[in-house]
């Protein structure tokens, strides 16, 4: 399958990501439907021309049409759903997701998946601090990066359909990371300093702190303003690499705890160098 | 002392600060005069019209008819510039200066400054991650809070002077603390958030992992590029604050890890809200 206009593609969960698919994805010219739970999405959807066609019914039809599924769905729904309605895919249909996190259930829905179906792993690595389908928006591709995480299950074909879409929805980057590789990069990247963030906010409760904040902090907080249901699960999806990333971070703030305590005052300049150099490297390239 | 046109200003230590003092006091409309250690910084200064007057010598007669002196020195070379030059200030003049900690220096140099000058501290809450008179501008002041931090033995006179300066150079808000809350208050908000970032960068030397970074990671982490030499000199100065802060910030990241570790989902949500309420008071204010 290439991924031209007459592709029919199906969005399953119309929030902050689906409905940004979707914008991208008709300003394209692709015929796009979404089922989603929420009739309200469905019908702002509609509304302002994000989508083709919604529903919030499993409807066989909407699905076995479908030649491009996408799941923007939390990981557990996302389960959930392809054990109670693969059975109306399209034979030959590619299916691909959002999901922030991959050991727990790339393996496992392949394992389940018809023999006749293939799904692609992809998390685009994009995102706000709102969510929901009324603050979708395609523009938070631009500049961010799209990770396809294949197993040895993918087909070529699947692969570079996948790519293409990231492409298509207009990523700075296309990447391939092994399922492994993915869960540990974003346990490091973004779950690690989200737990940053919401240690940060709750470590000090003296009021009229506001007052007086920078842009540092505020930087460093941004993320802090959490869904705390969405990244609860994220967190424990991928429990291990976490943990492990926290421990290392641990033991790397103690170390300077250490060195700012017994005043060695080179040490702590050591540390800092190293940060400085490190982080030049993570400069955004326009 | 009114802060008018006529007064004769003189900045010690013309780096970032100290040159986006000059620039706006220049377009001001003051005679702006300066003295550095370097050279270099001088002859751009000149040439680029951020001072009238600059000499990298101790001229008493430069010192001796400023009305106004502002200190944009490190802390322990503040201290010994004051020891060493006060001499040649002129009878009524004020001092006041940009340092970011306040407990190491405020009070012992009160002690031993003449009686006839008067000493005002006070801290602009802004800076870049770059350095040098080549890189001031005086924009850094819009949005950012300007500090002022009496003691008993400071006149109101000179507080509404510092307050007036605050507001010319075009801070958004202008805010007293004493000496123990501001470093308090910076432990925190500013010293506490390098920490973190710089022991994120020095926990994990993977290579690579720039090419998946999203804008949480930067966001968080652009405060790893630090100036070596003048934060490890202000951690150091104001250690027990930040030893404290230091450890409510890992009190609070343990009892996340234990939560994730022990997959209580209730408990990691309920930490994620509390960051969340409290987040939302640290929003810019436009």
């Amino acid at each position: 399958m290439k991924l031209i206009k007459k592709v029919n593609i199906l969005i399953v969960g119309l929030g902050l990501l689906g409905g940004s698919y979707a914008k991208a994805l008709k300003r394209l010219g692709f015929t796009v439907k979404a089922i989603t739970k929420d009739k309200a999405s469905v019908e702002y959807a509609l509304e302002n021309g994000i989508i083709d066609y919604g529903t919030t019914e499993i409807e066989p039809e909407i699905i076995g049409e479908a030649d491009l599924v996408i799941f923007a769905l939390y990981p557990h729904i996302f389960t959930e759903w392809i054990k109670e309605h693969q059975q109306y895919f399209k034979s030959g249909a590619v299916l691909t997701d959002v999901t922030g996190v991959k050991g727990c259930i790339v393996e496992h829905i392949q394992s389940i998946l018809r023999n006749d179906v293939e799904y692609i792993a992809a998390h685009p690595m994009a995102g706000k601090e709102v969510s929901g389908v009324e603050n979708s928006d395609d523009s938070i591709f631009k500049g961010a990066n799209y990770i396809v995480v294949p197993t040895e299950k993918n087909t070529p074909e699947a692969i570079e359909l996948c790519r293409n879409l990231g492409e298509l929805l207009g990523f700075k980057q296309v990447a391939e990371l092994s399922v492994t590789e993915h869960d540990k990069m974003i346990a490091f990247l973004s779950q690690l300093t989200h737990c940053i963030a919401v240690s940060l906010m709750c470590s000090n409760d003296s009021e009229g702190l506001e007052a007086y904040t920078g842009d540092s902090f505020r930087d460093l907080t941004r993320i802090a303003r959490i869904n705390d249901e969405m990244w609860s699960e994220l967190f424990l999806s991928n429990k291990q690499p976490l943990l492990d990333e926290m421990d290392k971070f641990r033991a790397s703030f103690d170390a300077l705890y250490e060195k700012i305590k017994s005043n060695d005052r080179d040490a702590v300049r050591e540390m800092m160098k190293i940060s400085t150099k490190r982080r030049a490297l993570f400069d955004k390239k326009i």
